[in-house]
């Protein structure tokens, strides 16, 4: 088999994460819990949340405006776009056929793809179903457009601190500088009642905490073992730890995935035939008779190998944690928002070459493993350089946002809370605090027809445009943003 | 690009409807509407319904475990398993997970895909995203399976009638009887109102009827010229009516189904370089300086263009529209439930060779036009022989259904309005009106935990088994359908 197209994968990245945050510290005092439970129990500093004004439809609709900005192509050149999320405000309706209204002005509407949903992992099935449209018969040479975005919240209490919001676009072609490595390919589906949303009329899952860990070490597991086997069918060689260059975990909160590289050890110590005591695996002999699906609550075990890879954790795992920690939980978006952390932390010099291995979940629940390897190619204007590039300005908009105390950011949770589902509504929040370029609600009609906006992208002027098309459109329309017009909902 | 297995498509299917039906001419009189609004005006007969027995899941269930028993195919072959549906239970969990209890004997959990939602299209979706996994280098030589269900149900009045529920399960793989034909797929996207649910509460959609119309005729129009672009660039023939043997279209209802067969060959009339109005389109000279966009509402066109497509269209279309005509609309099942109904009319040596050409639409809008080819070997035991016979029972079900009166469906309706989202629930239905085999609902806990049962292959006999496995364990079930145990949920 050799007629697929080399190095298929992800070309270009955007990501979006809201204008306001609350700091975890702050609201742990507001909380009147024990000082660190946010901050060191889970692992997160700050939390990004959305007013009113923002919906699962605007944050697709800015974060695919921002990415056709930013490379630079043309809605023409995207042939298939498919949509990850949970955040369900419509049975049937798709945000996918929300977010043709951008490419009206192009025309282009022979466009695959709709929308994907199983909790956090809709984000990584329609990547994988990117990959395979790619190389598939059907493909035609153009793009393929992945969108994974979910505004994740709690009702108040324990649980609240671990949401967050956001989106990532993912743009997948050949030639891709992280490119899928063929063969490598793990995944592990099973029925379970972790984390689900039966409530359709509210916003907040339901979780059984205690199962939903169980359920996520577990896949790592199984993922992991089933991964390793096949690298093993592949090349013959043992998989462990050291093949990999950087290991990344959905983050439902920072704590939990250092718990699970701590995992990925323990799971290399049992299948080592001949574990290193002194060195390596030193005081680690007594695990050696455990059986995983026992271990998962095991406190010694945990302790242990946390402490045993702590050194490797430090250098493979933790930078893809920025984000995340920085923007909480954002459900689908937030194993590659792990992704676009670990890029912001390197040079090309640093990242070519190396094996990327991603571990995706969602609860319910569907868990894969894979990796990426990073092109070799950091010569200047090589794909690598430009999709790092294009990132550039990741840190120092998370360094710009707002932080809202934890008082206000309560008001605005009751606000979402007793209004979301409501129709007709008209948002009431301010659309000051939002950056530049960013999709907005500004009206829920009668029959519940949503209709959005957009602030400028020079500061203080807002957009609101009958259709915005390409990037120039969006150019021209922020030279001209005295021009007010709705954009057409029906 | 030699690389792909050859003919990739269906290689099985498998449909399920409900045991109960109300006959359209009886609710005409019952609804006291004018006799043949229902059974002329939109082309219905009888429409099947659910009981509070029956649900998403319940539905998927039972096709999937009718298709392994059926095809005697394993657990273990299957790579890929994907659910397209509309009617949603839970933001977040998907039903696809829901089904994974159906492997949990096999130990096979490394299955790829999840959910995808968008209105009617769904089903699509998935088919073409299993095409395209089993075309991918990360297929592993195992089947994808592609399920397709919803339960299509309106408030009392109107649209009421349109209702019906169904699920339909593929099996996908090289060398299939009926094979996706290469480069002809054409997509139209819009974002439309026309049909959404964006009260999650409740299981009525909101129907904006003649937008819904204009949004599926405008995507026959689009995406038939975009299919004829293709055709034509690959085989540099013209591309008309008569290049295909069947048409078949996502069927809200029937007249529809015809007014698009007829637009199709509108479509052919204003694209012919020099119409024969001698004989073919003879009369039709006043509407070839129309353009498509201003006919949809044009009642003289219609007419016309129905009168004159009226053979072709009961040769190429008709016979598809069996059962939708006997069940109703099934959302995302519908247009396949056509193609059973083709090969359930006709035998292999009328099939071979024979070219269909398949329109799906699901609202707001997703639509893609595309075609099989059925395989040319219809020798004793060939996979076309083997597929039709698997399907040889489902006009005898068709027949064997129980009538309820329309006081007694209405009644139905009433109950699934008042309790459909309520937990805890034990549902009060009969599961004495079930066929052989069928999955149904016992239980919702206080935690909306849903557990399920199945009626026993042997009348009269129910099973709740733990987990239930393979045919065999099935056969063995029904052999002892005295044990009562209840599937676990968590």
């Amino acid at each position: 088999m050799t007629g697929w197209p080399e190095n298929v994968g992800i070309t270009a990245l955007e990501i979006y994460f809201p204008y306001c945050y609350v700091d975890q510290t702050e609201l742990e005092q507001n909380d009147g819990v024990s000082a660190g439970k946010y901050t060191v129990g889970l692992g997160q500093d700050k939390m990004g949340f959305c007013s009113d004004r923002e919906d699962i439809n605007s944050l697709c609709l800015t974060v695919v405006q921002n990415l056709i900005r930013r490379t630079g192509i043309s809605f023409h050149d995207i042939g298939r776009l498919e949509v990850g999320t949970e955040t369900v405000i419509d049975k049937s309706k798709s945000t996918k056929s929300v977010l043709m209204q951008l490419f009206t002005e192009s025309g282009n509407t022979d466009i695959e793809g709709v929308d994907t949903t199983n909790a956090c992992y809709g984000g990584t099935s329609a990547l994988l179903n990117a990959v395979n449209w790619v190389e598939s018969s059907s493909w035609d040479g153009r793009y393929a457009l992945v969108v994974a975005a979910d505004i994740a919240v709690y009702a108040s209490g324990a649980a609240r601190p671990t949401g967050g919001a956001g989106a990532i676009a993912m743009l997948v072609a050949p030639n891709a500088p992280l490119a899928f490595e063929r063969g490598l390919r793990s995944s592990h589906m099973e029925h379970a009642y972790d984390f689900y949303k039966p409530d359709l009329q509210s916003e907040y899952p339901v979780v059984d905490g205690k199962l939903s860990i169980q359920c996520y070490l577990g896949a790592v597991d199984k993922c992991y073992t089933r991964y390793c086997a096949k690298y093993n069918a592949k090349s013959g060689e043992r998989f462990t730890v050291e093949s990999g260059d950087a290991f990344l975990f959905h983050s439902p909160y920072g704590r939990l995935v250092q718990k699970s590289f701590a995992r990925v050890m323990f799971n290399d110590f049992l299948e080592d035939p001949s574990p290193d005591y002194s060195q390596k695996y030193a005081g680690l002999e007594p695990f050696r008779d455990l059986k995983r699906e026992d271990t998962y609550f095991n406190r010694d075990v945990e302790k242990a190998f946390l402490t045993a890879s702590d050194s490797e954790f430090k250098a493979k795992t933790k930078p893809s944690l920025l984000i995340p920690n920085q923007v909480g939980n954002m459900y689908t978006p937030s194993l590659y928002s792990g992704l676009v952390s670990l890029l912001c932390s390197r040079t090309a010099a640093e990242l070519t070459d190396r094996r990327i291995v991603l571990f995706s979940y969602g609860s319910g629940f569907a868990a894969t493993m894979f990796s990426l390897r990073v092109s070799s190619d950091m010569c200047e204007g090589s794909p690598l350089v430009k999709l790092l590039g294009d990132l550039s300005d990741v840190i120092p908009r998370l360094e710009a946002r707002k932080k809202v105390h934890p008082t206000e950011f309560a008001k605005s949770m009751q606000l979402r809370e007793d209004t979301h589902h409501l129709a007709p509504y008209t948002p009431v929040s301010t659309t000051d605090d939002m950056f530049p370029g960013t999709w907005y609600l500004t009206q829920v009609d009668d029959k519940h027809r949503r209709t959005y906006a957009y602030t400028s992208l020079v500061a203080n002027q807002h957009n609101t445009l009958n259709t915005v098309a390409d990037a120039h459109q969006l150019k021209t329309a922020a030279r001209n943003a005295s021009a007010h017009q709705h954009m057409q909902t029906s």
